[in-house]
């Protein structure tokens, strides 16, 4: 059963996004995919079978087979993210497929390693994506992902609380244990993500068979404010959670 | 080199804890040792050597002996402490010592599970403490500690933000990834903690040998509110992070 609509395919969504892609300065680019994802994976990503889980433009896909990867298959589940993707990569190594985390099948195919960046806040039933990744993974590979870090998705403003001035005092949390869905707004209204606890997170790598191998709150690379002015805030609470972990055999 | 005065030591800090202590009504009872704590440890403690860091009046020294622990060490930094605990237990397997977690030392004894409820915020050199609790507890065996949570240490006022009426609009987070000595007022003024996000909780069990068994944001047990109302403050936001994890051999 896949979600109704995929905002990515919502055309003043995927303008706005795109346009925060290009200009490089967007959170992926400064804090999340350099360098603290990359740290979460093997040292070495040559020889390596990659699944990227809500690939996007395929950046990753591109970069990972430039560090020598043999294969990347890249699955999201936005049509126009898919084209883009396709029509920016030139590599029969690199295959993309329209598929939801729901509905993750490969027949007998095993990854090495599995990447997610921001996508798992959009998935409803983590518990059962996690059992589904698992079982695409050889024993002994790696799961790395990335979501927006439960002190921003509580509550569903996603905004610093401000003075009388709109000077930002703090961040405010509240709801944290109402898992479930958030719609807020980015590009447009009735974007729906879904809150869980750190706590859900971690164990529920844990149960699924994994053993952690990290957990990091990334900060802003060093001097990404020269661009980027109000990525300070950023450095004030934490925007993203990484996990990592090895499937046991 | 120990730390100078030790805050439950101060005669009106003791008093105000003993007393809320005594009321059965702090988070220790209905929020953090029963059963979060709990749940994060063996399922039997029939048979193994604990020790207890930051043992406070003896509590869990004399309910693990009455679940056929063999024998209990509950070492803490205040002399106080240990004095009522010491006048509460008539138990020749439990012993209770005066020392620093900056001194932890048993020369060859080794522990099968090491135990801390909210002490390692007190504890300025984290991974120090890591390293020496890794180095009395038996490869295999557990480490399960609880701390004030991250998102509660990260400004030291240790305040909801409140509309002109007093009503709590939500928990203020700022400053989260600026670690270190926070000051804060609990029952007297100065009670210094040190806050660490939950990376560094997390990492540095990884870095220390440790695969991490369980990640908890404990609630309030089911109906503790009958007996304290402010209590439902603690679901909107977490107040105490546990961690436990077994050493690798």
């Amino acid at each position: 059963m896949a979600p109704a609509q995929n905002v990515y395919d919502d055309p003043v969504f995927f303008e706005g996004y795109e346009r925060l892609r290009r200009s490089r300065t967007g959170l992926n680019e400064v804090l999340e995919q350099q360098p603290a994802l990359r740290s979460t994976l093997p040292a070495s990503l040559a020889g390596l079978r990659i699944l990227d889980l809500g690939c996007g433009f395929g950046d990753f896909a591109r970069k990972a087979r430039s560090e020598g990867a043999r294969a990347v298959v890249g699955v999201d589940a936005s049509c126009r993210m898919l084209e883009r993707a396709a029509a920016l990569t030139h590599d029969a190594a690199i295959e993309y497929r329209r598929m939801w985390v729901e509905q993750l099948d490969f027949g007998d195919e095993r990854f090495d390693l599995v990447v997610s960046s921001l996508a798992l806040h959009y998935v409803e039933d983590y518990a059962g994506a996690l059992a589904r990744i698992a079982g695409v993974l050889r024993p002994g590979g790696r799961l790395a992902f990335s979501v927006e870090h439960p002190i921003c998705t509580a509550l569903p403003a996603q905004q610093w609380a401000r003075d009388s001035t709109g000077r930002p005092l703090y961040w405010p949390v509240d709801d944290y244990w109402r898992e479930g869905k958030r719609e807020t707004r980015w590009f447009v209204d009735g974007v729906t993500k879904h809150h869980r606890t750190v706590e859900t997170y971690v164990m529920g790598l844990l149960r699924a068979g994994f053993a952690l191998t990290a957990l990091r709150e990334p900060l802003p690379i060093e001097g990404a404010e020269a661009a980027v002015p109000e990525l300070d805030l950023h450095r004030r609470r934490p925007p993203f959670l990484l996990l990592a972990g090895d499937r046991l055999s």
